[in-house]
């Protein structure tokens, strides 16, 4: 008899939803991809296309009474992934939700508050990187002790330059550099100090190098943030829009008897190119191009989850966490604050500062 | 209405067969495994276990005759190849058929003319760094003149040390060093030169640094060979089984204006270690750590061409070439002498030499 | 006729000392060593093996009186840097004097305040960075406009740890990590930001990972920086004690159309080892291993602009900014606070912070 | 009192000549450089400008006579090499000759002989590779053991193509290209595997990839060799005048326990550049770019030698040594054969090959 496989659909089939569908349509055994939820027609048609035999809903509701349905995807705007993973967890559905839950910390909240009412529901905030098989090298190397005590986190998410200025109408709604951006370095830093480390100070600079427009929506295209943690760690976080060369997202974890990077040497394929002018390497143009088979190893792991009852690799609550230090390094950065927590995470105000 | 998927057997499930299994088996959507034959008991039982309604056959005729089978991977001995892959063809399968087809030419041309027989049927040698994306990169750009005109290739195929002494006993039919290992180097050397390129000469050296119980069977554990092609063109190969690191394919296209590298600087992942004695990094161990993704695109594109009787990438007579020129090699090893061939591809003996 | 040689004497002879001593004595043509001052008999054995025929003084205002003496390399304890570099001055001496001028910012401007009284003195202060290759090499590409606008500035010196403790009594001089490590990276953000760049904000944070007993200094032994230049220029600083791999400085300009980096990829000699667990290479243990020649440069440089009156590459005034900077910085790490600048540099307290 | 200092004369003041002279006269504390030979009336007043006090003659005869003269580094074309050497050697000085002491191997053992007669002196040939820290960095790891017992050594010597065509003329003299560029791999060869190390055949191939015009002189611009020690051991080099990025000398010592790898990633500087295109490095556009040190180094050792009567780092007789190899190489290349010595060093007919 053919295994069970587990009954998907996908919500959104934009850029990322499409990637999803995608992988859990030709890249994962276990699933088996029965509907999509866009009110996009191009999408809808896209998904004639190469989703053949999936049913594609223009209503996000009538999806979720799809017969059989198990689990759901959500790859939508992000302003919409918190309504649709609440909707698709009350109607008793897997989650598999895009990072952030929302740009807001209480939102974010609402969804594990719902999550938390359906413990037998397996829901997921879509922390690809936790997937990469670099980045889990790197933490098994540190659980071993190889490099002593994580004192210092060093990350970064780069992107390629886009000179159409995409980002800059996607700023209105992104959340901010460090929510939008480093929200994936900020959730590798709970990762790498552990997901009950406690923030103690919180500080943001940025510029706009290229982008003055970002100005009217608060955002930057190049932002620093350093976070300082109860119990003497350090994260710094770095994000641009401006990289000439390509997306290069790496991190540092540093500790007292040694030090993992991560991608310190970014490479798309493994050609170097000798020419005239020197040496040259191409990297990848988009995150997707450094992390595909993170993707394709969050879909198989979510899937099995669901089927099998198991644990996921981290909890939903670590999402929360993350969306909170990215506002505060997004409020520091506007404000030019520094922002002070007691280790409670309740905010202090120091009046001698 | 669900797509048409290709009914496909596996021929044998030792390591690299039942790495291929699975691939067909979890990563090809389109091909549906049926079938599969072995007549070890304990790959029988992996295969109930991890092709569950495979159905696990263990005489190949009987195999041949699975209702609707369309396709048959041969992955067994490299001495059952040839007549496996002859006895698919003839029962109409399409073969993706392990390299070498052969360690004898002749028995490697019997195939080939077998699929001459039957040219509706897509029958292809797993030559897998064909489907490698730095090795399909490099030709791109080589295609597009950056390096200009192609003169000087070099390519190695070196393996970890494996202190078991497996391949001296595994020396015994792998038709030597050059057929085996270098066999990759010679097809690459034959698709960046042209598949017409024309063998002028061919010399071979070796030595038995770690094994000298090779000498038994005739072979080394390195082997160095120059092949000199008509046209002013140059191919070096390097064979070793005693890497400390890992294994290490790597390759160079030497061209009139430019050189392309392949895999230059191994790596496993991503990671950089930082320790007390300096930088390390780690590399893969086996050539499926480093080809994995190969292999399931190879699986893909055979699985396609079969589909939409689609060309396959490169021809099957490339492949008795590359043994041509992989026994040529292992000959001069053996007999210290340097070979001649004409430019029709005959045997010439250089008196004076 | 042999060419005129310049008349120097080297103030101090311990570590940095002695290697300023024989790059002088063997490295630099046009130099002429003549006199040494060193209180330590153990420095004086040494020079009289290694120094033959230079005359050593136990008496730094004798040295000065030295019969036909020109110049002064000041290389003594930082805490002496400017009383000697002052003296010298005042006794018509060029000056080399060894970096921090002082860990005071008035004191650092009273060498300036000197040495603008003598104009026909040359006077440099030693940011041996500003004669390293590399870093001449990125400072003109970018000069050329290869990376657009220079943005955003990150820098590190991070030091192999040194397990005898050494750095924390050293602590109790050093002025902190910022003012003795980062003190090079302030001076490169200077540089490469033009040395007219203002700075609008700067803030700090640091942690005590192995030697918790640095906080009796108000010291850390991992410092993190941000310095904020009015003009929309950001300065990232990270300083380290304990590097397990060996020293790793390096610095990334970005601008807003490339990126240069220096010493991304540290190493000490051009050999790479491949071992059972993997490849590794070795990097130099201490500052000096990374900027031996810079170190000449610097000597051979100074040298010459002494003897033929021509301009130093760049101005002392800069010194006693880069250190303006980095005592912002200790303050803040101290403090907690991020501490403000109008642009004429004078403080500004931002009540609402 | 002042140390003594070599008296020494400089033979020749063309490209390599003028890098010596300048070497010797400004980087190397203990030698005195007092003579130079020159027939060029444009070296001539080159020397004039560059060493002033440093008497040039333009007959070599007259320069061996100069008063207190102790040394000559004889670096004129390579056919007057020999004929220098042994009249300095007759003239009871000590002698660095460039590389190779002749294109033929008779006059370069004339050399040797000419030494043996005068055990005083010290007479170098000058493998600027011997004294580069990162081949002895490699040959000290060696030593220890740390790579087994080395068994294969590849290395090459690379050239960035220069379009003047440049070399097609220098062919006419240069002894082929595996006389005057592998040479250098060739003496590493002997170095690392031991100078007593046996030849027992040499096979050569080689192509005209952009100067057909280099037929004329038996010479190609790029050439593959061979060399099978008795032992078990075996050398691969290559050399090529094609390259487009620039020099890129390398070399593996492959050991039964590792591997050592110099300069497999080329540099010019430490910096990289991110650009619109990808990443990229410049490499030393010729030999000097990448050596400069090794000859610095190696002008104070044959001066330290020469002064204080100790040994130099390796005899003289092993350059004869290199050029039989190199010629071998050279003949197999013209003539198409392999060719056989015995364990004399006798070259042996196999009638059967």
């Amino acid at each position: 008899m053919a295994p069970r496989k587990l009954n998907i659909a996908i919500s959104g089939l934009g850029r990322m939803g499409a990637r999803h569908a995608i992988n859990f349509y030709t890249r994962t055994p276990r699933a088996n991809v029965v509907a999509a939820f866009t009110p996009e027609p191009k999408e809808a048609e896209w998904a004639a296309t190469n989703l053949p035999d999936v049913k594609i809903y223009n209503n996000y509701e009538e999806m979720l009474k799809h017969p059989g349905l198990e689990a759901v995807v959500v790859a939508t705007v992000t302003t919409a992934h918190a309504e649709q993973a609440i909707k698709a967890i009350e109607a008793d559905k897997h989650v598999l939700c895009e990072k952030p839950l929302s740009t807001s910390i209480d939102v974010s909240q609402s969804v594990v508050d719902a999550a938390a009412k359906k413990p037998h529901l397996k829901v997921l905030c879509g922390f690809s990187r936790r997937f990469d098989a670099s980045y889990r090298d790197a933490f098994k190397r540190m659980q071993t002790g190889s490099i002593g005590k994580p004192s210092v986190f060093r990350s970064q998410t780069c992107d390629k330059l886009d000179p159409s200025g995409f980002f800059v109408e996607y700023a209105r709604f992104s959340g901010g550099i460090f929510v939008d951006c480093n929200i994936h370095d900020i959730d590798l830093a709970l990762w790498y100090f552990g997901q009950d480390a406690k923030v103690k100070s919180v500080v943001a600079m940025g510029i706009t190098a290229v982008s003055p427009e970002l100005a009217k929506y608060g955002d930057v295209d190049n932002g620093v943030g350093v976070v300082e943690f109860y119990g003497g760690k350090i994260a710094t976080f770095y994000s641009s829009r401006i990289m000439a060369a390509g997306q290069h997202d790496m991190s540092e974890i540093i500790g007292t008897e040694g030090k993992l990077v991560i991608n310190g040497n970014p490479q798309g394929s493994l050609v170097e190119m000798h020419e005239p002018n020197g040496i040259r390497r191409e990297i990848p143009e988009h995150y997707y191009g450094r992390f595909e088979y993170a993707f394709v190893q969050e879909a198989n792991e979510f899937t099995a989850a669901c089927l099998d009852n198991t644990e996921l690799p981290f909890k939903l609550e670590g999402a929360v966490q993350a969306v909170r230090i990215g506002c505060a390094l997004q409020e520091s950065l506007r404000s030019g604050k520094k922002i002070w927590f007691d280790e409670q995470g309740n905010r202090i105000e120091k009046a001698s500062l």
